[in-house]
Parts: C-alpha cells; structure tokens; sequence
C-alpha cells in the first residue's frame, strides 16, 4: 500500500485526490476563509480578524523568505503572548520555517546557547527581552514594539517593518511532507543543557484537534491566553482556536485581577494554566464579584492539581479539565477522562479521582504505560510506582541535533517521561514524582505529590511544595514549604500535627517553613530551587 | 523528510514512537479501556458496554481469519441497523479486512453484482433479507438472526455460533498502512452498474472526527441510529460515536413515531437524516408532546433542506445543522458552518442562509470549488452554476477494480461530484442540481431544487419533487409532483398560481400532480422513477 507524499506524487497529480497534508497552516486557511470578519485575535483594544491575521501572516512569511529564510531554517522569538507571538506561529511554517519560541525568564547566557544551538537565522525579539540578546548574535533581528517603554534595538527592522516589505498573496507551500519540523520547543534543562523538542506539523495538527476535543472547544470559543504560548507553543491552543475558527485573547503577562476582568468582558469560554494559576484565580476576590455569563473550562496541567483546588474550582462553576503531558508530548498528552459514575461520589472523593492525571488523548492511538525498568508494566493497583512511558501521534519526533538524547528517550520503542506514576485499576494513571523528587525516608518511597495534597487540605494553607531533606537517621525526610492564604494563620506545628493526624506518619513532613515558593515563568514550583538550598554543603542523591 | 509507515519501520523501530496509524479501531480500542462499563450500544432492551463490544469484535475477527480471511479480503454484509452492523464496522478491518456494506433495498441482481463485483469471500445476511442472496453465492454465509420471525439459511452459522467460535483476546495489527481499504461503498448506480467506493482507514479516522465536531459530539453523546448505516458506512458515525466514547441507538427501521419515543426515553443528543426525514418527524403529532430533556442536534443531508424545514425544526427548538457530502466524500465532505451574524436575520433569511451546502470540513483540508468545463472557478456571485468539485482527506481511494470511472471522476486533480452549484459572495457554494436533474427550458436553466423551495412554502404542502417533462414547444417544462400536509387540501391549480405568483413564471410548475413520492431506503426521492414514467415512449435529454 502507498504512502502519500506530496513530494512523491507531485501538487496535482491523482493521488493528490484524497491526500492533503495533515498542517496546522490549513486551520488559518480555513478560519480566514470561513470567517474573515470574525476576531483570531484581540488584545487591549486591538482587533484583528482572520482575514488581517491572515494577510499578516502572509506579509511575514513572504519577508522571511524575502530576507534569505530558506526550508527548514530556524526562526526564534522572545516574546510574551501579544499578537505578533501568535501570528508567528503561522507565519512561520507558512515561509517553511521551523519556530523557535524561547522562554522570556529565560537567562542572556541559557538563550544565547539556544540561538546558537538552533542554528537560529532570525530572531523576533519583545523589546522588553532586549537586553536578553546582543546585536549580530543572529543574522536578522526584528524588533516588536508592543510596549513602546522599551527602547528598540537600532539598526534593525520593527515587526511593522518587516510585515510591511512582504507580499499579502497567498505563499507557496514549502512542505515536502507532514512530518516536516514545524517547532523547536527547548526543555527548561534543569540537569544539563537544554534540549531541543522538535514538533512536526502532523503531530501538531493532531494535537490541535485533540485540545479542541479535550477541553470543548468549538467555534464560538473564546480563549484567554494566561498560559504562555513559548511553552509547547501554547499546548498546541496556538494552532487549536484557529483549528476552531475561537477568538485568542492575548494578554501580556498573568495577573489574576485582570484574568478575572478579561473573562468578563470578553466572555471568555477557555484558558489554560499551571494548578498555581487556578489557586490564584480562586483565591483572590475578584472570584466572588465576577458573573459568569457562559460556562469557562479551566484546562490545567503542569502540576497535579490538589482535590483541594479542584473543589474549589467546582464550587466556582468552573468546568476543569485535567491533563497531562511534557515538553517532549506537544504539551498534553493524558486527560483524566470524566467518568459519569463519578456524579455520585462526594466532592471529596470526585477531586481525588478528577486529580489523577488519566489516560492517553483520542488522537495519540496509544496507550500510556507506568512501566517498571525492564519496560514491564508495572501492577494496576494503585500502589506500585512505575515510570511513565508514552508512544503515538503526539510525541515529538526528537531532540534536534541531539540523537544520543533522542536514542535513550525513545528507548524500548517508548518515550520515557522521567514522571514516577501507579497505575489504577481503571487504567488511570496518577503521577507520584518527577523521578528526581520523589523522596526515598528509610527505605520507604514517598511520593511528595501525596504528601503535598494532604498539607494543602489544611485550612490555612494556599500552596505548597513538600521536597526530600537531609537527615542522618533516614536518610531523607518530607519538608513542607507553605505559603498561606491571605488573612490566615498556622504555625508550622499546626501543620505537622494536621499532617501527622492525616497520613502515615513516616510520610507526614517533619518541617514546614512558611513563606513564598520559587516558581517559573508558567507556574510551576521551582523544587530545585529549594533543595539546592537545603542539600547546601552536601552530597545530594543522583536518581 | 521521511513518511513513516509500519511496514517499512518495525513495529518497535524507534520511528514508530511518533507515529500511529490512523484507523477507526484506535477509537474502539480507547472507549472500551477508558469506558468499559458504559454502553457502546443500546437497542430495544439490550445494552452492549464497550468492554462487550470490543470482545465480540475481536471474537468476530479472530474466527473471520480462522474461516480463511486474508488481509484485504472483502466482507459483505446486508443488514438494518441492528447490532451486529455496527459490530462489523470494527471486527472486520481488525481482522484485515474490506467491509462491503450492501443497500437492503437492493434487489437480488443487483445484490449479485455487488457480491461478484467485490469479490466478497464472506457475507453476513439479516435473516430478512435472505430472500436476496442465494445459498452458496458466497464462500462464507453467517446468519444474522435479528428478528426470528424469518427462517435462517440452513448449513450456515448464526452470527453468535460465529463469535462464539472466534478469541476474546487482542489481534494481530494486520494494517499495513494508514491507507489500506477499510470498506468498498457501491454507489446506488442510477446510472450503469454500481461502482464500489473504497475508503482507507486514515480517511475514515478524520472523517469521523469531522462528524464529531460538525454534530457537536462529546462523550456524553447518545446517537439515534434513523440513518443506515449501509449509507456511506452510516456517514462515518459508525467510527465517531466510539471516537468519542458516545452510545449509538439501533433500531431497525425508522419510523417517526418510535424516533420520537426514543428521542424521549433515551435522551438522545444527535441524530441524522436526509429532510425528508425532518418532514416526516415535524409533522407526526409527537412532535408536539415530546420534551427534550437535552438539546438535540439533527445533522441532515442527501437533498439541501429547504428554508421551509429548517424555520420548523428551529421551532421545534432542534438544532439542524446541514452538511453535504456523496458516497464518493465519505458522506458528509461541507457543512453549512453557523456565522454570528445570522442569528440578527428574520427567520426566513437565517433558513435561507443555511440551507446553502457551505464550505469543507476542517479536516478536509482543501476547499470546496465549484468550477467550469474547464476547471476555472466559477465566479462567486451566487447565480453562475458550475460543477463541485474536491479533494482532501475525505475524498475516496477510487472505485474498486475500475480504473477507468477513477481517472474519469478524478480528472484535472479533483474529485467530480456531479453536482451543479453556485458560490457565493461569501464562499459557501450552494447545490443547483444534479447535472442530471437540471431542466433546460426554452434555453434557460431551471434548478429545480429552485422551484421545490418555493413550491413547500404552500401552507398545504408537506413535500415536493420537481421534474422536467416533455413540452413540444420550450423542449422541457417543470412538473412539481406534490404530498400535502395530513388533514390539509389544496389543487393542482391553487400550487401552480402560488408558485406564479412567487417566481419567474418560465420556473413555475406549469404541472402539479397530488400524491406520494417513491424514496430509497436512506429517504432520497427517486426523481428518475418520477421521470421514467413521464418520458416513457419518448427520448429522454442526455446530459
């Protein structure tokens, strides 16, 4: 049986019939086709509709390769999620470019070492991240002018510029095949250099539609962008509202007051965020003014949500979706899959199934393993911790320029995520640890995520990060770090007595300190931060 | 870039830990572990979970190879809408094989044909219909024993002798590529013999998600089966209820009443049918008794509703959304896609609106064009007609061993519907005709799809066929062939003056005939029966 390829069989020939590339660039197409009129984009004041995204896309793929972009030539962008940001992650792959978008907390030293390992040939650079670059470090530089606080780099093109110099006309199609690059997504590195995730259009395209699926996007979706499209490109919402024909409303950094006001008055039906950004939402008193004039969902990954947060969320009206998923998976890759049956059970109980983090997406047409290290599959119980393990669609075809990394990534025919998980008999998978977190007190494996859900059912308690401290008896043992919701009080006493009446008491922390938490720029709790500070002086355990 | 494919990569080459094949049986393979309990059919009093249903579909595969099948043998299978039907849209592509869903309204030589034709090594007969095959036709002939009020064919297995004998386990993965067959569709072949539409797997995939995200299909989904699913393998639903894990209603004949009560007793989400089955739900007196306890969405397709329909199902409180599609697009190929703006229109222009055939699906991935003898686009002004014509991801293989009617309807690079259409400003094409249908009357065109949507806004009409007889003087004429509303009345003559009065009198009837419409068993008027009689002696136009 043949395998299509546009390249093999020619734009026009028959087989070209019932085959078109499975491309993110065909949900602009056809949303700028279909709706023309509609906001792809709103931002402040600002309105831009399909038609104009699209004319503008345009514009800078025929620049880009105006300006020497040839197929498959890396394009880097600094940014916060303002419109250019989104527009390049179609005007890229239009001119045949693979996009780089780097992290803006990123440090001069991490983002130089990304430039120059991505062979970057132009970099879009916010003029807020300007003292992140050096001029000439990148053959082209574009400077974007969103906040004009910020002093452009002299010498280069503005993003009007350069949109201005290139053609409105629809492009040619550069891909070759739908398993083209068409994005470099850099690992945060917390060991090691970063590494280079390349997505290909084919995985994207799926992806999109599996978000949509996942998290009940259609049409009429109106999505708030607090997750930061540098980070798996959005989760792949990039490509998805588009998919949809949605609205994006961008926004140019997270802030929950004004989360809250956006939801209002845009009537947003969609967001994303890190647990963290669901428990600032909650917990600020915008929660309780706000009228939600149609359902929201609150897609959340990056952390396990506690039952806590769930609850909460539940009591606000808010529809969460939980899923899961790593840089190296297009961003989500799990959902925990609602089950009817779980109407009945208390609040209580349905957070603590709706916390695991559940089963492969539609689209990925593959199971997701908890594996012991022979690559068995570990018991269904519940109980026996494994390391998860992921195949299909939407996992990325590799680290660019990096094919040792790739190699024992993929080893077994497998991903390896590097999350220690159980498996429940319902097949759903429930993360334990990242394997370097996981705590291991006497012998006993404890897994901090557990520990943590049980500190943040303390009353007084907002957020917490439990990691593994030196201890000469056991080896390690749980510290709680807590930051406490506003206006409430609790000794670190309390909370390890609340702990020790709660769970098993060689699981239970031993300290809490409280205060606030080293966090990233989407959200999640820097636990290396923490242990760095406490391991100080000592030899730290390798996983 | 490389084009991956299992047979070229191993099924545990690294390549593979980014590529799954798309295929219909991933969407089985994911409800039954993610919903085993829940009931993937449910048909009088039975319920048959996912978990069931994959079972059967596996012991159905695995005794299809122990009889003999081989990978790209042909399955035939004639049957209603009962269980089995939708069984065998899974078991036999896990076994490898092509199904052959036969139209039950065929007659036993034309039945013979397609057995021939296809090469069917088995055939699985409802027992109603054994009267149209013949003992020994086939090599191998299960009994399907729905109803046991028909005799079964001797000496051959019932359908549970036939699982029973087959493993519970998994199967083999016989699939070679995401383009293998994964069923043959015979065109009802109004003109010559029927031709065998062949779809692959990847085709089917995305075409079944397209339906879900057309039909506004999520899990909780419960699908009333009114459409057969011998239609264009039931438009692709067969594989999207399990796509998103939904629950399909069977039944064996549709009739508006018992679609009403199920409607009600099994809270039903979403159904489908051509408008004539809107005609006949509309205007049953359950119409007006039952409650929908959820919203219902219609999707429709096989004629353009007309306004008329779609302002009663908008008062019914339905949602009707209006595809188009032929067995060549996998079913359903454009739908008429909601714009906001309709929603500030009178009631008869939104119907107007959306009785137009719209713009591809998302998953196409190409537009829809309609265009000249020469292949240029028409001009979209809403009154040029010129043939559809499409291409993309849900457009057929070809027809099975008939290369010639291949290269034909695929010539120029698109796939020729036949259909005669304008497109209008907005870029939503709009069906005229049938090339066959179009009458040609002193020179001029007539649609008569035209005239028909004048001639149901009658306050007596329930429904309405057009033809072209023969007229001596303008060459043809339009003839309305009309069925009146239960308890209504109305003359020949009172449909013509209304019609004279409600458009260019050279497009009025200048014929109306009282009485019933001959349908197929999908709900298409048969308007070649109505013009068979009528030219019958002389000699009819050739288009």
């Amino acid at each position: 049986m043949q395998v299509m390829d546009k390249a093999a069989a020619g734009p026009h020939s028959t087989a070209n019939v019932y085959y078109a590339h499975l491309t993110p660039l065909a949900f602009l197409e056809r949303s700028a086709y279909v709706y023309p009129d509609k906001p792809a984009i709103v931002y402040g004041d600002r309105k831009i509709t399909y038609a104009q995204m699209q004319e503008r896309c345009r514009r800078v793929a025929s620049a880009l390769r105006a300006n020497g972009l040839q197929t498959g030539d890396r394009v880097a962008i600094i940014s916060p999620n303002v419109v250019p940001m989104a527009e390049m992650h179609f005007a890229v792959p239009m001119a045949g470019g693979v996009l780089v978008a780097i992290n803006i907390r990123l440090s001069a030293d991490e983002i130089a070492y990304i430039l120059e390992h991505s062979g970057a040939k132009f970099l879009f650079v916010d003029t807020e991240f300007n003292h992140l670059t050096k001029p000439g470090q990148v053959e082209h530089i574009v400077n974007l002018l969103d906040d004009r606080s910020f002093p452009k780099l002299d010498g280069y093109p503005t993003y009007k510029d350069f949109y201005t110099s290139g053609s409105p006309e629809e492009q040619p199609d550069w891909l070759e095949s739908e398993y083209d690059t068409i994005s470099i997504n850099y690992t945060s590195g917390t060991t090691g250099r970063p590494k280079g995730v390349m997505y290909h259009h084919r995985g994207a395209y799926l992806n999109a539609l599996g978000e949509n699926i996942t998290s009940h996007i259609e049409s009429d979706a109106v999505y708030l962008w607090t997750l930061p499209m540098f980070h798996c490109n959005g989760w792949c919402y990039t490509w998805s509202i588009p998919a949809a024909g949605g609205t994006s409303v961008c926004l140019r950094k997270f802030d929950p007051e004004q989360a809250w006001n956006l939801i209002e008055k845009e009537n947003v039906s969609n967001m994303c965020g890190a647990p963290t950004v669901l428990i600032a939402m909650a917990n600020h008193p915008r929660a309780k003014e706000v009228k939600l004039k149609r359902p929201l969902t609150i897609t959340t990954a990056g952390a396990p949500p506690s039952p806590t947060i769930l609850g909460q969320m539940e009591a606000l009206g808010i529809r969460v979706e939980h899923v899961y998923g790593l840089t190296e998976t297009y961003g989500p890759h799990t959902v925990c899959q609602w089950q009817d049956a779980w109407s009945d059970l208390s609040p209580d109980e349905r957070a603590r199934q709706r916390a695991r983090q559940g089963v492969s997406y539609v689209i990925a047409n593959a199971r997701t393993r908890v594996v012991d290290e022979d690559m068995n599959d570990v018991p269904a119980d519940g109980e026996t911790m494994g390391e998860v393990v992921m195949r299909g669609n939407n996992v990325m075809k590799g680290y660019y320029d990096n094919p040792e990394a790739t190699a024992t990534a993929f080893r077994g025919g497998w991903f390896h995520s590097g999350d220690l998980a159980v498996m429940h008999p319902d097949g759903y998978i429930e993360l334990r640890d990242r394997a370097k977190d996981i705590i291991i007190s006497g012998g006993e494996n404890i897994s901090t995520i557990e520990v943590e859900q049980v500190v943040v059912k303390h009353p007084a308690v907002m957020e917490c990060a439990v990691i593994g401290v030196p201890d000469d008896y056991w080896g390690e043992v749980p510290k709680a770090f807590v930051v406490l919701k506003p206006g409430a009080a609790a000794t670190a006493d309390d909370i390890v007595a609340f702990c020790r009446d709660n769970m098993a008491h060689f699981k239970a922390p031993k300290y809490v300190e409280i205060g606030e938490l080293p966090k990233t720029s989407t959200g999640k709790i820097q636990k290396f931060v923490l242990r760095d500070k406490e391991w100080a002086g000592r030899e730290k355990r390798i996983n």
